[in-house]
């Protein structure tokens, strides 16, 4: 092991042009150029394994928790019945290890880069765990293309993409959301993340927009994430006729983060977040 | 204006041995040796301008509110009546400025090292706008020497610590929490600030075996601040018969972040830190 101090093996993520995160690679596990993006793993003492696609910190092992429950349990534990389930990214496998504490039939998850499952399954046994899972249909495509050529409907649609640079961007525009509302069923629930609410003003405020003109109800909510820009992160859950604030179901046990409480806490919103939204 | 990627100017915060936040700096305002501590102000293009102590980031202008309301709030909505108050640390004037935002009496603000206050004075108006109103009372004295003289007793008292090391090392011991409790009033509320949940559980789990020994209602809550490590924050309301979620009044208009909402949003804790507190 290198000593730390010298600087050796040090990756940053920069959140502004002006500031950032670095981290010390006790070893850099993996690089590769794949045809979408740049896709590391190195291992750090603190958060332990961490997976970066170009240059931004997708998920670490000590800190994925926060991110994967908020993003996968506050649908689940409102829909009125989870049966069909679509993931689009999230190909980590944490969003669906999530998922598959529930009574699912079936889930399909849609990443556009293979390699970005390979890694997860070599160094993040813990976040891919539930790939071999008999209800899970993998599918290497484009979200974005992919869901324009299905004919079936989904009790909740969950997109966890990662920034809107690169190959995510197309999941962060208007024509998506219309795509999107195609294949969810009647009562179906849609979560997505949608960035810092600190750093991604902005982007937030044209989400906003944009998911108003397309879904009666549309609720964020908010989360630590540490790894990620701010350390607070934010989510949207989309709907026609299911109340977010309706519980129909117990969240699955020894969760880390999520419970019951936390589900209304996290759509409890600050001024400055209301503010945007209005 | 210097070139930020050529890394000049850099400024490093560890979060851990192996992490932590780095910022450039447009221009390094200030740095000083005091008998206490060493004090730099930089400018950084997107936080303004940044109070480190001891390397450490104590206040930035864009994240600021987040603390500081977070830190005075809760105590002031639910405390039946706010009149006498103290704040020990505080020196940027952050807290100050938040309590009197209430129509209190009279508050004492004990802070050890008086170049904290002049160079608040100096480069942060907005932190430090309240010192010269007529019901303050500053005194330079080491806070936990300080409050052992004392004959009087407070409504609210603050507690606005630096981290646990340095001069602020005494602020987190028993010795000064059953000191506090002799200056403070049978409807009194003690609020301290008590560290990155995430990084310093440790330092938690001690603070609250050592607070449910002398205090009737110890209650934790939590917070984003964006430049404090990992992100979330963690607080403490401590009293004997005051309950935090009872409220007696509208907060003050106009905050970034508090609400009435946020107040029992920030109570409501997950599972990792009530784990944490059993």
């Amino acid at each position: 092991m290198r000593n730390p101090s010298t600087g050796e093996n040090r990756k940053e993520e920069k959140h502004s042009p002006y500031h950032g995160l670095f981290f010390f690679a006790k070893k850099i596990l993996h690089e590769e150029k794949t045809p979408f993006q740049k896709i590391e793993v190195i291992e750090n003492e603190f958060f332990g394994k961490i997976l970066l696609i170009d240059d931004l910190v997708q998920t670490t092992e000590k800190d994925e928790f926060f991110y994967h429950e908020m993003l996968v349990h506050p649908a689940f534990v409102s829909h009125p019945s989870p049966q069909q389930i679509l993931i689009i990214g999230g190909g980590d496998g944490g969003a669906l290890r999530e998922v598959l504490h529930y009574k699912i039939k079936k889930v399909n998850l849609v990443e556009i880069d293979k390699k970005v499952i390979e890694i997860s399954k070599k160094f993040f046994p813990n976040l891919s765990s539930s790939f071999e899972d008999k209800r899970v249909k993998i599918v290497i495509a484009n979200g974005a293309e992919y869901i324009k050529s299905l004919d079936e409907r989904f009790d909740i649609i969950i997109v966890d993409s990662s920034d809107p640079v690169g190959p995510s961007k197309a999941l962060f525009g208007e024509d998506f959301y219309n795509s999107l509302k195609k294949i969810i069923n009647e009562n179906g629930v849609i979560v997505s993340q949608t960035g810092s609410p600190f750093y991604h003003q902005n982007i937030i405020k044209k989400l906003n927009k944009c998911f108003k003109e397309i879904y009666k109800t549309v609720k964020f909510y908010i989360s630590p994430v540490p790894t990620y820009p701010s350390g607070i992160w934010s989510f949207v859950y989309l709907s026609e006729n299911v109340n977010p604030l309706e519980l129909k179901r117990q969240p699955p046990p020894n969760l880390k983060y999520y419970n019951k409480d936390i589900h209304f806490a996290s759509f409890t919103l600050p001024n400055f977040i209301k503010e945007l939204l209005d």
